[in-house]
């Protein structure tokens, strides 16, 4: 007996319940047509995900449950597997419902609840505490949400419940590595279970998270028999007969560097059109981590809607200028040129009777990233277009960035790439069509705030930095952990003092997109005043 | 028989194990000097609360607990009650123990973990399951921590399990009115349970929290038998007889108004101090926002460790100069003058190519406001000194501000003030030495960034703004909600689609401190990217 059922694999936007509700009718009624069964939505498709606090809104809880209520007098003639807030007297819940022809007819309340790493799920919902099965033809379906499978225990009780099809709805957000993590871990399950499964992602960018779809389904043998593509929109259909999926299309997982720029694109698109600007412009530099930047942007958003500010001053070197003019040239972008000397001269000026005495340091540095981040936040403003910040984690991490001068901007999407990752997708973009000049990519890297500068004279090497800050950021290594993998004490007490003491730069810093297991901002709560030292123990030594 | 209890209310820091151990100890030695039989200590004293993601850190943890052995090897003589983080296995518990004579003789698991508001503890903790008693002396003692006591229930269980007092230990953050609300709530419990109660909370600054002390003591009718002050460090000791604790000092709660003062004093001089400024500085305009922070500064740390900068611009009125010199002479601060002009002379001119025949706008306000921004962040590097911002909640929240402008700096001590309670404030600071000049709290607030500008120009005015925005952010009314209440309807919507869409604003905005139950940052967790407009319902009725 045949069941076909669609993975609708969409971007949904956050709050904005009647775009979200018109595709969820437009795919139902597609997936309709082409004779399906049922239809199964991501995670909260209603809202998308996460709605953060506006799920303690009375009036967003009903704006969502009223758009169901629609959905469901609209769309007859198909399941609908469908996620949403769903308030029950004080308690609300992470739902997934089934509509059949207008009525209701099965309601399963999310029971393993996340509040770890960017998840807050405990902030807003009771658990729910039982399984939910439904049948459709001789089938018996049950419902799971997200991080209920990668428990143990809940696929088996639909299993021992008599389920013979797990359907589970997603908001996953991708980090590197993490669609090979999750078909392992799931698929791991299922075959433990001997039951087939098919798993609904959404896909898009919602501030700093991305969600890269790459929806399954895998056989009870836990082998994937369909794959939906990663980082874009798809509506699929697979057919099971006899409780069994039929082997479908599986499309390939990107390799790491590829899914890291896809990523990227999608951030930096998505963000840019939720949020209505008109385009995006940037700081054009002749370095490496700009010159990335205007890729990326001009991949997502075309390169007429795309902008770069070149800004020399005296320590500019004329290859920056002209690497610069190069890269925007050979991507067909517009540009301006703006030294920034005047600007620099007017507030040293200014400050003149008050610094007199005093030697200079890194406060003239930041007077002229300052002046930067105010002529592109003045261009920003006039013209409706988001400024792209082009910091990396590395600097990110330990600081190397100046508040309200080159960390000006509205989002910044190299927060969580490492320099190291920022030249193999420089180095990635390049075999795609030769853009960003070669020199750019092997010149060593400089802030260009001050004479013959390089970042080496102030940060260890980035092939010994960036493990280092990988280890204790995104690990939590302890400094004495770090030394014994190998890495140079100085260099490890260094790059650890950095990061402990940056912190206030990094609360003010734009929102990124993130690629690793831990990036900075919802994912890495630190507080600000903090006497904690992870290099103190290594002092004492 | 007698029961000496010692209440600990101490400023800690947050992971400064080795001051928090010392203060601690200190403590201890004292109380037994005093014949004090046990001393509690606050919630997770030895690593400060709230230690936010340093928890996620295994040299954390173990730091925490080598404290806690070396307090125990150091204090014999007095039982100590004290709270940290404990790890048992891969599970991690908000834990109080009793330390007697260098052994641990109970410990008890936080059973109720908060995780709304600013709270995250379900993110770190493992809630215990039951509670804990010891004796001392004829005396059965049972052990809670903060929000355990706020549940219905777990008071009464410790009554039936034979507790004849109850110790609790708290990390209990401020805000206005929190104090009476506290015990209000908490002698109702020990009232009904008939048990008396021995409240002990830290006091000090961290970061966006204010923790204001005001450690009690409830007989078995819930009456307040001690009281400990606000704000303060206090060690205090009560009696028990037969269990009943004797009348002892009750110090006054703070009026409303006086609270909040007292509360951001502490929070600036906290902010400063936890964080090695040498100082503060701010930019003086005229206006009342930055004549309550000078004030507010000076009051925290002294006149000699606050310095003020006047920068006026053509729309700059003489006036405005005036008062603020008359303020900055009448607290003895010390102050520069530095007109802004010329730099922004500069970037007009650097501008004018790209800006030629488009109109004047925001963005040509906002550049006055970066140079600014630029001047003040010069200052604050070449000295150490911490910039304060001086915007207030009315501006954070219809983002009536410019970032890396107006809002450049680390510490914004106005940022949970609105504007009217900015007045009574300035008022009430006042009528302690006047140094607000009378004309900056009487003449109409002004950005002065254009001719003749006002604030009601572009916003209500603060009578109506201030409740609607309190309505709609403090307790997420809905647009329909604040108009039934009385509100104009075109305020409502001005007001709520400037809150929905300048969540950019205030994600870059530097921490501030909280004086309500709910402020910006850690408690409002809101999209950026949202298509929520809580006044588009209004629109179609």
């Amino acid at each position: 007996m045949s069941l076909k059922i669609a993975l609708a694999q969409l971007n949904f936007s956050v709050a904005n319940i009647k775009a979200n509700s018109a595709k969820i009718i437009a795919a139902a009624k597609q997936a309709k047509q082409q004779q399906a069964d049922v239809i199964v939505f991501p995670e909260l498709c209603i809202t998308g995900y996460p709605p953060e606090d506006l799920l303690l809104r009375n009036d967003f809880i009903e704006q969502a449950q009223q758009a169901v209520d629609a959905i469901a007098a609209e769309v007859q003639g198909i399941d609908l597997v469908i996620g949403y807030p769903q308030k029950q007297g004080q308690q609300l819940f992470n739902t997934a419902i089934v509509l059949r022809n207008g009525q209701c007819i099965a309601e399963y309340h999310k029971i393993a609840l996340p509040n770890y790493g960017v998840f807050d799920e405990q902030r807003y919902f009771k658990a729910g505490r039982q399984n939910c099965l439904f049948n459709i033809k001789s089938n018996r379906l049950a419902l799971t949400i997200c991080e209920d499978i990668w428990q143990p225990g809940i696929i088996e009780q639909n299993r021992i419940a008599g389920a013979n099809i797990i359907l589970t709805l997603n908001a996953s957000p991708f980090h590197a590595g993490k669609m090979q993590q999750r078909e392992d871990i799931i698929c791991q399950q299922i075959n433990a279970a001997n039951i087939p499964l098919v798993y609904v992602n959404q896909i898009g960018g919602q501030d700093e998270l991305i969600f890269d779809g790459a929806s399954f389904v895998a056989n009870a043998q836990g082998e994937i028999v369909f794959r939906a593509a990663e980082f874009a929109e798809q509506l699929s259909l697979v057919e099971f007969i006899d409780h069994q999926p039929q082997i479908s299309d599986i499309a390939p997982l990107y390799q790491p560097v590829i899914s890291e720029y896809q990523a990227l694109v999608l951030g930096i698109q998505d963000y840019v059109r939720k949020n209505g600007f008109q385009g995006a412009l940037l700081g054009l530099s002749g370095g490496i981590d700009s010159a990335l930047v205007l890729a990326l942007a001009v991949d997502a958003l075309g390169a007429d809607k795309v902008e770069a500010v070149l800004m020399p001053s005296r320590y500019t070197q004329d290859m920056s200028n002209e690497d610069a003019r190069l890269e925007a040239e050979a991507l067909g972008v517009s540009y301006h040129s703006i030294p920034i000397e005047p600007a620099v001269n007017a507030f040293t000026a200014m400050l003149e009777p008050i610094f007199a005495g005093s030697k200079k340091d890194t406060t003239e540095e930041n007077i002229q990233a300052r002046c930067r981040g105010v002529l592109l936040m003045a261009l920003s403003n006039k013209q409706g277009k988001l400024l792209l910040t082009t910091g990396n984690k590395s600097e990110m991490s330990v600081g190397y960035a100046t508040l309200y001068g080159d960390m000006a901007g509205g989002f910044a999407p190299l927060k969580d790439v490492f320099k190291l990752l920022v030249y193999q997708l420089a180095e990635y973009r390049n075999t795609i069509s030769a853009v960003i000049p070669e020199r750019v990519i092997t010149r060593p890297p400089s802030a260009e705030l001050a004479p013959d500068q390089k970042d080496e004279d102030s940060l260890p090497p980035y092939s010994i930095l960036d493990p280092i800050l990988a280890l204790y950021i995104e690990q939590d290594k302890s400094a004495a952990d770090i030394v014994a993998l190998g890495y140079p004490i100085s260099a490890v007490q260094r790059a650890i003092s950095l990061v402990d003491r940056n912190e206030y730069k990094r609360r003010q810093s734009p929102p990124g997109i993130r690629i690793t297991p831990r990036a900075f901002g919802r994912d890495r709560r630190y507080p600000i005043s903090s006497a904690y030292r992870g290099a103190a123990t290594l002092i004492q030594e």
